[in-house]
């Protein structure tokens, strides 16, 4: 029997995109299928955008404390305009980079709207109707989009999500986030620097719920309480009505007026018009496509990645479950390995993480130690004033096993990947003891959380 | 028999702070002997002040590229005193902190000249006179200062060493820079910032010598060229007159007429007053102290560490050492592996290696394979506009075991960590392409890195 293409893919964000260089690179003749612009939310109305809207952010913050190191900075003006266009410019160099890495690996981009007619065929609904291919496996792709939680209307304006928040359209004078997690976090640490005061308002009995606890709570002494932000602990939006001013009428009673409301409640599956029913795939009510640890569903040749999986929802999850999807179709066995996977948030300052919280390491049986180790004793860190931070390890005390790395403070989102690493192959804290850090760097911090825990274990050892 | 302690370090830098603490947790009585002010070379007059003003120097470059970002900043203006009180704060601080982490462990620290009798009997010679104590084991830790080249003569006011540089007394309008390794390079990224006019001469015949070719050429076309520095390669400077001017006669014949003279030509050990030459312990001309890998010199209980012996003169290498020595002490054997030793050069951007340049593995005989990724492809880059950089690995073709990793750019000092992991495990760069990076994070260079390596070897066996 013979296909079109060896693979299909739907969707061309972050994970179809690490797919189909993988597919290439492993030699099978593939397609791509995206009804928007290529890139998908990363690129275009996510990570992205938000990276270049941060990154102004960061700056302005550094100029407000560069008097502690001898400069004085006269006037501090900005232009939201040309932050947006930042945003924007950093967009199109990003998504036509992509573009032309696919058109020169000789991926074939097919525009419209894919639909599965069965594993192995795919309909896609362009602007020029409709066209079906065949391919000896498909990969689904099709990524996620923010949740509106009932009783809460967008006009995309007034009320809005991530989607539109990127934009920087406009600056809302006083602004609610509805959620804590990191969209609300980096949306915040975004708006208040750029003067907006803002209302967290967060549905779970604690701030940023998923987060570590130690690590949650030193978050809000640096991120949320000198800065102007309001926080609504265990309260939910029940109803939010677009307008000027935009009215949120919350579960205790109390009535808000602000400027804009951000909706970051979340984020659901893009699934319900792939045709999965009809081939016998369930959804569920939440819509996410179930998969196996090598990303197969239920059906054969047919295998889904990213957000649409539901498994840690990240641009690298997505790419990482491409290149397993991919090397699993050709017949290399591989699974992932969701416990080495680290994430980041990329306020300011940023944080990052790897592996198990402690409360989720304790639920898992293990008999957990931890140590923490402070920005504030780490030489770099005091010599560019940035003392703020922390790192805290979770380790296995019967065996020295690094079961989690969470980190806040400067460089976090790069300072995990050795963490990630260390997790990745199963190391002990007694082997990563004996790793050598540059003095002086941010990564002490981590040499000297190895160093604590290691110890920790072999007086324990002495005293038992 | 019976020993004052169980260990004294002679010098309390960094590598017998080290050493001093470890010891502490393997339960060693340990003394440590400081003729100057505890923190020595790192603390007081090296890595510590430098990164304070580097720190200055970062942020006056940042200023100076906000525009791209949408921001405008009105005038910049720094107080010279106010970064050299920074500098001078910073250095205070963390040595208070060493001293008290010493006091607190119940480390006794003596203060005086330290002198060996024998192997194992220390005379301090102190402000009060001197005292004798005896040890089980000694470590040497004495360190190293400033090599002045024969011809050059400083005074420590117009012509001078990073001993006075780092304390930031005034700001030569026209600096000439002695040497062009990583204090030269710091120190050119410092003084072009707050506004002198640099000319770096090398004796050698490139720039940089001891970098990968690469790294080195494109330090200079982002460090060098763009910034007002002439430079001077395969140039000596015979003799250098203090003075207003300082004059620089070169041994080309031209006479340059210069504000101030840095003099980084490298360092020398300090080993002459330890009385070696009377316990049979030959220094020869250089002055560094013969040592095995398990930082023992050839008499018993005597151990040396740190740039005293001449490896890899850094402190982190120095700590590193302290505790190879100690854990031999305990009769743990155990080696040094120089090789997974990481270093960094805090310019910015910054740069960042461990392992082998390309020259040096092709030495050793490896079939070499590179690799080169740019900062100029990687979005987190492109979003905070810092795009001028590269990572380049080296690795053995015939096992894909990773050799070397050099990066400059961005973080460089945070991201050569994870590369120094992998090298201390002699990991592959097959094995090193499955981690997973967080997107968008400058350590996607890596990741992308790794894969191309990989890939490369998986085409090559394809081929053969």
């Amino acid at each position: 029997m013979s296909f079109d293409y060896d693979l299909i893919i739907i969707g061309a964000g972050v994970g179809g995109h690490g797919a189909a260089l993988h597919a290439v690179e492993c030699g099978l003749k593939t397609a791509i299928i995206e009804s928007a612009e290529l890139g998908g939310t990363c690129i275009n109305r996510g990570c992205i955008p938000s990276k270049a809207l941060l990154a102004v952010a960061g700056r302005l913050r550094e100029l407000q404390h560069s008097a502690e190191l001898g400069i004085q900075v006269g006037s501090i003006q900005f232009d939201r305009g040309a932050i947006a266009a930042h945003a924007a410019r950093v967009v199109e160099k990003i998504r036509s980079d992509m573009t032309r890495s696919l058109e020169k690996l000789g991926v074939t981009i097919l525009r419209g709207q894919g639909k599965l007619l069965s594993g192995q065929t795919v309909e896609v609904q362009g602007a020029s109707g409709s066209q079906t291919y065949t391919a000896q496996n498909v990969i689904i792709a099709t990524g996620s989009q923010p949740f509106i939680p009932p009783g809460i209307q967008t006009d995309g304006k007034t009320v809005f999500t991530s989607d539109e928040a990127v934009r920087l359209e406009w600056i809302p004078a006083k602004l609610a986030i509805i959620g804590s997690g990191y969209i609300g976090q980096e949306f915040a640490d975004v708006y208040t620097a750029l003067g907006s005061e803002v209302i967290l308002i967060e549905a779970l009995d604690t701030l940023m719920p998923a987060f570590d606890p130690d690590i949650a709570r030193l978050a809000q002494r640096v991120l949320i309480k000198p800065r102007p932000i309001q926080t609504r602990v265990g309260v939910l939006a029940k109803q939010v009505i677009p307008g000027k001013p935009v009215t949120l009428h919350l579960s205790t009673g109390e009535t808000l007026a602000v400027d804009g409301c951000l909706v970051a409640a979340g984020r659901i599956p893009v699934a319900r018009e792939l045709g999965l029913a009809e081939l016998g795939i369930d959804i569920g009510k939440r819509g996410f496509i179930p998969v196996d640890s090598r990303m197969a569903t239920d059906l054969p040749h047919l295998w889904a990645i990213g957000d649409v999986t539901g498994k840690m929802m990240l641009a690298h999850t997505a790419a990482a479950q491409g290149i397993v999807a991919v090397e699993n179709i050709c017949g290399r066995t591989t699974y992932m390995d969701y416990l080495s996977i680290p994430a980041a948030v990329f306020t300011h300052p940023e944080m990052g993480f790897v592996g198990l919280t402690e409360p989720q390491a304790k639920e898992e049986g293990y008999s957990v130690g931890t140590v923490r180790t402070y920005f504030g004793g780490n030489s770099k860190a005091i010599a560019s004033g940035e003392t703020d931070g922390m790192v805290k390890l979770v380790f296995d005390k019967a065996t020295g096993q690094l079961l989690g790395s969470h980190i806040f403070g400067a460089h976090a989102a790069d300072l995990i990947h050795e963490a990630a690493q260390a997790i990745a192959r199963r190391a002990s804290v007694q082997e990563l003891a004996t790793l050598v850090h540059v003095h002086p760097t941010l990564a002490e911090t981590l040499d000297e959380a190895y160093k604590r825990a290691a110890h920790s274990l072999v007086n324990s050892s002495v005293e038992s």
